[in-house]
């Protein structure tokens, strides 16, 4: 039985963790789901994981979603489309305007097909990673295309919890190129400075440069894709950081020159602002008032100061544990409200709880 | 009474955050500490918050810390030499060569001068804002000098909790250049990007970039400050990054070109290396594994967890609760020891926890 906005059958190509996720997701809604993937293996083993049924000689999908590596997803939407002559078909790759000029180049009518790309991934791929719950809360972009052909994809995105959003395929390039493939080549340039790096020197390290080179550790191979399919609008972006780059360059070599300490304090004030337009929790940018509580660092130590500050009946907004190198606490940063800092601070000191600091 | 192991007076000159803070931090500690700013209202505020007493004329410090601005620094010390003959003398300015340079070109006798830098901070300065525990399981480097002069500053590093680490002048800008001011620069160029991007595209952004730009929230007027002191180191790293940049943009301007992926696949496996070398909890760089547990955004739910995996005796190496966009629940992020990861995720099966993923 169906219980969502899905009546028709699905049928997904490739399984791997995007396709077998979908997969998942839909059948815990109840929709027929067809699995179909070039390696029998693969099928097989997502078949048995549950992400959906063998394909049927009587098989009539109202919906398909190609979700095979970007390198060959415009020849199998070419394919699909021809061979389900009734239905939408739509591909998850995370680069759309390369796919879209394939399709153009091999004059298919795109009539049916729309793009689509799910903001979601996990660090591990493959059937066996899947998860009904990968694209919960994540932005969805959907592309052009017909509206009722558009519908039949939001429908999807809407069934597996994630929030659709409209955008052509240029738009959705240049967007993922400076908020995700940029950032990574920059987190690797900067972590490829430590690996020569003395022992001492990195000893000294704290959370900002943990948190700026995080992404850094993200597989290779992956990257080499994804950055060379949309190697246009990410090299654009970094020949403009380029040219900042040299600005601060010269500006240091030369400090006490006419126009460097503002030219600095210009790159940095720039910074400011770009990184007040980042949403935070919930898709808003809103800021919280933090405090740092000192959490000794064994067993069920957090699990208390978080009953309590239930009991407060404050919601924490966010959290963050930070352990000091050497020390055998750590440090429970917590992002409340800001009318509520206060009332926080109060029943936390009254409960004994030692605040370290509270961030403005 | 003095209840710890620093038996003479500690005069500290400059009452703004780190000064009023190490005040405080020793007061606690039952050392009799005299506060000295040049602006008597610091003085004073600094004073009335229990930082220290006012100097008197029967003062005969056996440390002094100087605690002002880095421009002023090298002159105080000198100054500071003088008036207390026998007194050892060190300062807390972030960048260290600049000082010694100046202290040798004003001729000083540099016997009983050791340098030092706390790596410790907030983002609001000032005596209001000091803390005695600023410094707790925070590395402080300690400069070259007589052993037993060394050995007087590395007390009050202990005695405020933090970690000495020995380190010269040059060793220690070379290190903050790298794992400090950098990142720094690198995090402002990047969120400079997002100034003038739309909407639509910052709406697509996840933690990664989040991570990536957060310090480039920081102060601009200090940053100038501390970029223009250590320019020299710094502009060295900038100019390696920038050297590689222009490696990316050319791979990526011809990603099919021969060596190009290759390249690409160089950055970003270099990357891996780089940020494997950072510590972690407790200074090691040990890696643990990573249990992603829903919990529905309602006061006291992620309290029932974690007192939950405190019942399971597994104790949580680092916590981090993000929350989806959009989505009324959060992901806690908890990292165990490699051994801990099935039992807990048993444990929390078992009680009724959805575990999203698990992360190698």
């Amino acid at each position: 039985m169906n219980l969502g906005r899905i009546t028709g059958q699905v049928r997904i190509v490739g399984a791997g963790l995007l396709g077998a996720s979908i997969g998942h997701g839909l059948r815990a809604k109840g929709v027929d789901v067809i699995l179909h993937d070039a390696s029998r293996s693969n099928a097989t083993l997502a078949i048995d994981y549950g992400a959906g049924r063998a394909p049927q000689s009587d098989d009539a999908p109202t919906l398909v979603i190609v979700a095979v590596p970007p390198d060959v997803t415009a020849e199998v939407v070419a394919r699909e489309l021809a061979a389900w002559p009734r239905a939408t078909v739509s591909d998850v790759a995370s680069v759309k305007v390369g796919v879209l000029d394939e399709l153009i180049a091999l004059g298919v009518d795109l009539d049916r097909y729309v793009g689509s790309h799910p903001l979601a991934g996990r660090e591990r791929g493959g059937a066996s990673a899947a998860r009904a719950d990968l694209f919960i809360g994540r932005p969805w972009v959907v592309g052009r295309g017909e509206p009722f052909r558009r519908r039949a994809v939001e429908d999807v995105v809407i069934e597996l919890g994630a929030v659709p959003v409209a955008m052509s395929a240029s738009e959705h390039d240049n967007a993922v190129a400076l908020i995700s493939h940029v950032p990574q080549v920059v987190a690797s340039l900067l972590a490829n400075r430590l690996a020569g790096a003395s022992e001492a020197a990195v000893a000294l390290s704290g959370q900002g440069l943990r948190d700026t080179t995080r992404i850094a550790s993200s597989a290779p191979e992956l990257w080499v894709q994804i950055l060379g399919a949309n190697s246009g609008p990410v090299t654009q972006i970094l020949r403009e950081l380029q040219t900042e780059l040299g600005v601060a360059i010269d500006a240091l070599e030369a400090p006490d020159a006419p126009g460097s300490r503002r030219a600095i304090a210009e790159l940095l004030a720039g910074g400011n602002v770009g990184v007040a337009r980042i949403p935070g929790k919930h898709g808003t940018s809103k800021h919280f008032s933090q405090l740092v509580v000192m959490v000794d660092d064994k067993p069920g130590e957090l699990a208390r100061l978080l009953t309590e500050i239930g009991e407060a009946q404050v919601n924490m907004e966010d959290l963050r544990l930070e352990h000091s190198p050497g020390a055998q606490f750590g440090l429970a940063e917590i992002s409340v409200l800001p009318e509520k800092e206060a009332l926080l601070i109060s029943e936390l000191e009254a409960r004994g709880w030692k605040i370290a600091e509270t961030l403005a």
